[in-house]
């Protein structure tokens, strides 16, 4: 008989949006064996019919029944009040152990129960409260050293400062993706824009410069992205970008005004993360990227800590 | 033979804004005759057919054939680009006597020309520009003394600071109304608010003072109005006001940021001055409202300055 390394599926992970949901099985070293994909986000699922979304997502991911016994794990909007049962946020700071402690679970057809990982709430001052659903868990996948500042950009880009043990110590939500998608599509703003253009990377350095600058003034400063295109200081495909670049420069600007970190991991969408490099670097800060498949990763490590294997 | 005081029609007074265009008949010493009002603001107007827009404004204003030559002003959009003809902006610091002087002319069917006031164009530090139409018109007329802070709230809300002479040394635009409409009606943070709702005092001043006091981090200031609504804290009904109020106090925290004023006047719609009245009372800034009907008054005195009359 020869040696042979057997890789046994140990761990269904899944990544459980708005939109999109994504499946991996696991072995039992957080190794990927299979990926799926479906379009089964939360906002898809009608009445309720989160069972009929799994089996869809991972139905096929097994083809031998050995495998329907298997764990199930998820974060993301599933936990949310529009998901398949809301999974009460765990305060700030937070460790693995804790939200491993506090996962909930759901009764699946499947004959298992998938745990759903808790989002997190950050009191903040003035009584601002902060809300993350599967970020926390990227968080965690990514493996960040204490002391971290992480940045994930997207359409509500979040900050988050990590301490001893991984602890994520705070957070802070940004709107700057959401602001730009409204203002570009609903507002004044968008109506000298010409979109789908090359990016121009000039009159986007011109915005985050800006933005760093007048932070402090935001709601005065998008007002540029319009007289800069009604006085012909740039054309309909510099404004987006424009546009963008400031909007990226008031969130480092603001995130940065009380404490200037000495560097910044950017997590998330590469093209997203060139963007939030350039203007790093504009701001002079310098930046490094943590791996991509950090949700998965986390989604492991937190069914490590709960036992789930 | 008894005295008669007959007030003779010397002027048609045009206000001329985007939606809707408002026209006054004003005697010698600028009192008021008669008024018209009509929904043909410059984008309701097609294929540059403003002659046509004018008579249905103004063709039954003057029953006597004898007041069919009486001079034309107007200020607002119709001097923009996609007005009648655009009215190459006039830079700040800026006087009534140079407005009257760059006054540009457009004949039209009447025998007599068009006088469009030009709009003002300040240029702040930073590279951004700031522009009005309408506005400047509409502080030449409030009469303001030198050293007001003048703010005129709205979709874009306007805050001018007056020199000696009425000269408008500087102003800045916020984007205070575009943002609240845009953001309920079209970004995550509209999805938990009831609209319509009567006021909520309470919430619109809890919004201020977070406004107040995170101006200088108002893209994360923003999400307060999704968390306070996830989180239970707020209602459906108080998210708006809660959201309104922030707007108002980022706008209020920004615009006072380097230099408190001692007083602010504020002109515009009421219910609109109301609000801002009660934010600026919680910045702990003292206002006072300048008379309503200030754009005719502006154009009068524009009318006068360019010896129209």
């Amino acid at each position: 008989v020869t040696g042979t390394v057997t890789h046994t599926a140990a761990l269904i992970a899944l990544d459980w949006g708005t939109t999109q949901a994504r499946a991996a099985l696991l072995d039992a070293q957080g190794g990927v064996l299979a990926t799926r994909a479906a379009p089964v986000g939360v906002m898809a699922v009608r009445d309720g019919h989160f069972a009929e979304a799994l089996a869809e997502l991972i139905g096929d991911l097994l083809p031998h029944s050995d495998g329907a016994r298997l764990p199930l794990i998820a974060s993301g909007m599933i936990g949310s009040r529009q998901g398949w049962r809301e999974a009460p946020y765990l305060p700030c700071p937070a460790s693995i152990e804790q939200a491993a402690e506090q996962l909930i679970r759901v009764p699946t057809s499947r004959g298992v129960d998938l745990a759903i990982v808790p989002g997190l709430i950050c009191e903040g001052g003035n009584g601002q409260a902060d809300v993350m659903r599967g970020e926390e868990t990227q968080l965690w996948g990514a493996g960040l050293p204490a002391g971290s500042l992480c940045i994930l950009p997207g359409t509500h880009s979040k900050w988050a400062w990590i301490g001893e043990g991984e602890r994520i110590e705070r957070f802070a939500t940004y709107m700057t993706g959401e602001l730009y998608a409204v203002l570009t599509r609903h507002s004044i703003l968008g109506r000298l824009m010409q979109l789908g253009a090359d990016e121009d990377a000039a009159a986007f350095a011109q915005g985050v410069r800006l933005g760093l600058a007048e932070h402090a003034n935001a709601t005065h400063a998008l007002f540029a992205a319009r007289t800069a295109g009604l006085t012909g200081r740039l054309g309909g495909a510099a404004l987006a970008d424009f546009l963008s670049g400031m909007l990226i420069g008031i969130e480092i600007g603001s995130a940065t005004r009380e404490r200037r970190p000495e560097r910044v991991t950017l997590l998330g969408e590469p093209a997203l993360c060139a963007r939030y490099e350039a203007a790093l670097g504009i701001a002079g800060l310098s930046s490094g990227r943590a791996s991509s498949n950090a949700t998965t990763r986390g989604l492991w490590r937190i069914a490590c800590a709960a036992g789930m294997m």
